[in-house]
């Protein structure tokens, strides 16, 4: 029901995507009468695929999200959470409120043996293709030790994922030498290099991010999260001055025609929201975030990356590398 | 004598700018052997306008700045910003190691009365024109106090650099809302909205560093290091992946050839070091960073930046202004 659509996205994207993997279901929970109506014409062998699980309100994108785990036990968020939470379902997808998200999460789902808080991860495109960063916003003050929770559970999630053997780990730091950086990277960077478990390939800085280096990139929330907007709004920066360059004339609008193929694929390799889709990682669950302004396509995505997580048990797994780590945290 | 280049870039564009400012004079520090055959065949009317100092050494790029304090006296960044604080310059220009730049220059200027830390400040294209964004690297760990200082020191810059009014002054956050972000931005916001001389617009995320809604923004230095730096990365990723793009078919070469100009434009536009030129704000004295990579063309924006500093007298005018803050802190 929620990000900037509701339904009207996130419906056309579910049908698409039981088309496109033959042995998924799907649940739609929110409002029947809303959701009916899109459903009514699909074929059969779509149809008896889908569950509509009927729900009365909607968490509003503007919620304190505290509010709504006390108050909105009958919103489509609440509801599908808990279908994941009585095994009904296996994943949960959502262009809703990420706030409300992430304490519904922790509330309903509960978090992982030996983690504090969720961590949002997501693809970041690079040179060579892409790598996976976390957190993303979902905590503002991390301590090392938070960081060396999000690098364990990134690491799972990108070896399975990615299926890459040894992911590469990075912190992101504001220089590569040892001594650079606040307490908390210092500290955490000591953590790291004790896990015999991660591959922990030292401190990376901003650009590092692009460059392909690292296959898992890890920073506090609100480093990450700061990073990510900052280079969202450069795109957008880039694409409204591309347009402004190929408008000054009737030649370069001409141009501009002929070179429109190669810019908008370049847009589409750029365009966070074609790798759409950020995981919660540390829930007993598996919980994928949308963008709030996602179409049909790109919330298909973020389905993909729900099923691909189920298929994998991801949260399975980064349960039982956290055990290995909670009964011998220096891996020795 | 710093940077990538050397003397090979700073000289030329040393003696350009002397062209493009008929009252501008230039202290040439650094290693006289190199220098003097850069500038032997200059006009009379540039000659006598250039002031060779002989420097016996030079920071090395990685050398620890603390080291450069104590035992590089005989270097060029040491006696360039020793010519500043005895009056003899008025700004000091360097494409050197900013660690040592900055530690120098705190050693050697001191610091202005009520400001603890030096801050870098830059210029940021946007979609109107550009702001300014400070710290961009100098403090890892700062104080909501720390904040308060940065956006005075950046108002009365911007202010006077710019000639704007009344700057909107913006704090980096990872949400637009009062009760978002870590203790430290909220408190600094609680700060920044006691100061009646400040025009506090309130918080801005990652994106609207690009969108112009502010002409200065204020975060800490990891924070700022990381958001420019993950900029500049996709800058390079963008570049790469328009070259593959336009190098896929003999035809799609073709096309580049015709869109060259443009796409020239836009990297211009949008390049960090077309507008090059840090400034480290705070000390009693004006001390100018250009990037190391930067060429003669860029780092003579970062000389232009010291001029038209030197002829706002900015160290004078953030020192006035404080004067009044720490008189009246609540600015009642």
């Amino acid at each position: 029901m929620g990000g900037d659509f509701g339904p009207r996205v996130t419906v056309p994207a579910a049908l698409d995507a039981l088309k496109r993997h033959p042995s998924l279901s799907i649940l739609l929970v929110g409002d029947s009468h809303i959701i009916s109506p899109l459903i009514v014409r699909c074929d059969h062998g779509i149809l008896e695929r889908i569950e509509l699980v009927h729900a009365d309100s909607v968490v509003a994108m503007d919620e304190r999200p505290t509010f709504a785990l006390r108050r909105r036990q009958d919103s489509s968020m609440y509801i599908a959470l808990q279908s994941v939470a009585e095994g009904r379902a296996r994943a949960c997808v959502s262009a809703g409120n990420t706030g409300a998200l992430m304490v519904l999460g922790r509330g309903i789902l509960q978090m992982l043996p030996g983690i504090d808080r969720p961590a949002i991860t997501s693809a970041i495109p690079t040179v060579t293709g892409h790598s996976h960063m976390l957190d993303l916003g979902a905590n503002v003050d991390c301590s090392a030790e938070h960081l060396l929770q999000f690098a364990i559970m990134g690491s799972v999630m990108v070896r399975a994922v990615e299926r890459i053997n040894s992911p590469r780990v990075a912190l992101l730091n504001i220089g590569a030498e040892e001594i650079k950086g606040n307490e908390q990277v210092k500290l955490a960077s000591r953590l790291l290099k004790e896990q015999p478990e991660l591959n922990y390939i030292g401190f990376i800085e901003g650009d590092g991010v692009f460059s392909g280096e690292a296959d898992l990139v890890v920073c506090d929330g609100f480093v990450g999260n700061i990073a990510l907007k900052s280079c969202e709004g450069l795109s957008r920066l880039v694409s409204s001055k591309l347009k402004q360059s190929f408008t000054r004339s009737l030649y370069r609008r001409a141009l501009a025609l002929l070179a429109r193929p190669v810019l908008k694929e370049l847009q589409q390799q750029l365009d966070p929201g074609r790798r759409n889709g950020a995981s919660l990682l540390g829930l007993q669950g598996i919980v994928v975030k949308s963008h709030g302004s996602a179409g049909s396509h790109c919330f298909g995505h973020a389905i993909d990356q729900a099923v691909s997580e189920a298929e994998m048990n991801i949260p399975a797994r980064i349960s039982e590398r956290l055990e290995r780590y909670l009964h011998d945290p220096s891996g020795t």
